[in-house]
């Protein structure tokens, strides 16, 4: 399974490469700024839910890669975002130098809309390149919800607000839904939408990817006390450090584990319940709330 | 004139209002924080000149309206980025606060996040709205292209990276027309597609804010050197004080104005052309590159 993931990621890795921009031009600094962190080894694995869920409804055009493209650069930005000294002041991100340490405040900060905006710029040439796909407006509407303010910002913006504060459980469930899940919600949404999902299926798939997306953060929350550094190539024990109120804190590690089986065992259930099909789909799921790093 | 200009941006204000998210949620701050400087009093010439040359070619639709609103948040949010400490550090708009200012640098950064994203989500609820409206997707390539790195973040970025160095004409040229150029080309070219002009006369409207877009930059640096600090409400004579190249202190106030002069002539040229008409645009046009302030 891990093999088979890995391979996966190697062809969206490719793939998203193709869709970054050449640097070149007077601005060359800001393509080599965001090239730079586009390229800094993610898991890809919201461009990766995407494909799989758009292959389960039977998706086989290209379609989908523009969009497998925008949710890694929505994603990427907000990691050069998160990273500024102003937010969570982080100079190193999976060992290497983040992008205000490289390439300066300024330019980090601009790299950062450049991607967020970009994102937005490759999606649309679909509209030029694709004119028969008569879902595009649906995608779109997806595309630029869930990463707003309703969605990843609006995550950010209470993890933000309530840094050194005891969080209600409604407070974290509201930081996890939108901060991790959102994304991870309009990648299968997109997946399923461009393939041709009637709206129920739709909303089953946004239930799926919420389940995921919630399952994911409490692994995170799991690893941050359970793992060591080396496995997991961070810090670890860096929430109870900083007194952060983790659901894995909070409720503790077997309730935790408890809940990330609960609701990836949901998520699978729906999934099966769907008239469409892609074994891959629910392994690729469980593999992701039951990963060790 | 001047009193049909206010009256029109007065009716526009009522308008954007009314596309404004709605200060309530946990993440409420960042509605607080987006609104305040939505809300800061600009002059709204983007949305007027979409209107406007909606307008001209026979738009009546009010699927212009959410791109109207669309445009003024993206010009917004790069004001509160440019404002940042680690971009132009101004604490002072129009005689307000800036954002960082008020919220707190995190908060600013993630209100111009926020504005740049919802100006897509608006924008692209017209797909639900308007199902008729075959030119949504050209409107949405133009709305995502223009702000981005080949348009408004290059010239920015061009700009910050040769901050205190001397820059060339095509520099300075390549600046002004993306910088300051390319969200009002943005601004009449959607106006123009939604309306259904053809890719002709888009291409034409293009010419034509380009050249307003470059004479009302131009006319910009001339006020810094002739006007007085009351009429214009900011610091005159910062340019020449900070070294900045600019039209105006590399070719000299003649002819700067000279400039202004034929780039104006030319663009009203090209629309009276146009087998389109709106006989307060060109007045508007001209109006603009002619402020006093």
């Amino acid at each position: 399974m891990k093999k088979q993931i890995e391979q996966k990621a190697a062809e969206i890795e490719k793939l998203i490469q193709e869709y970054l921009p050449k640097e070149e031009g007077y601005e060359k600094v800001i393509y080599e700024a965001m090239n730079y962190t586009m390229l800094a080894g993610g898991k890809r694995i919201r461009p990766m839910l995407m494909q799989e869920t758009y292959r389960m409804f039977g998706g086989t055009s290209k379609v989908i890669e523009p969009f497998m493209a925008a949710i890694e650069m929505i994603h990427t930005y907000s990691l050069i975002h998160d990273d500024l000294p102003a937010l969570d002041n982080d100079d190193y991100r999976r060992g290497r130098k983040t992008a205000h340490v490289v390439f300066g405040e300024d330019m980090a900060i601009l790299a950062g809309d450049a991607l967020l905006n970009y994102a937005f710029e490759v999606a649309s040439r679909t509209f030029l390149e694709y004119p028969e796909c008569s879902e595009l407006g649906r995608a779109f509407m997806v595309l630029a919800k869930k990463p707003g303010v309703s969605g990843m910002i609006g995550g950010q913006v209470v993890d933000v607000a309530l840094t050194g504060q005891e969080v209600s459980p409604e407070e974290m469930m509201y930081i996890y839904r939108c901060k991790t899940g959102a994304l991870i919600e309009a990648s299968m949404m997109i997946g399923a939408i461009l393939a041709g999902a009637d709206e129920e299926q739709v909303s089953l798939v946004e239930k799926v990817a919420a389940n995921i997306g919630l399952a994911f953060q409490i692994q995170d929350d799991i690893l941050d006390i359970v793992s060591d550094s080396q496995t997991l190539g961070k810090p670890v024990g860096s929430d109870a450090k900083n007194h952060k109120y983790t659901y894995a804190t909070v409720y503790g590690i077997t309730a935790a584990k408890a809940k990330v089986e609960e609701l990836t065992r949901e998520a699978v259930a729906i999934l099966e319940k769907l008239p469409a099909d892609n074994p891959f789909l629910p392994e690729l799921l469980n593999y992701l709330v039951q990963r060790e790093k």
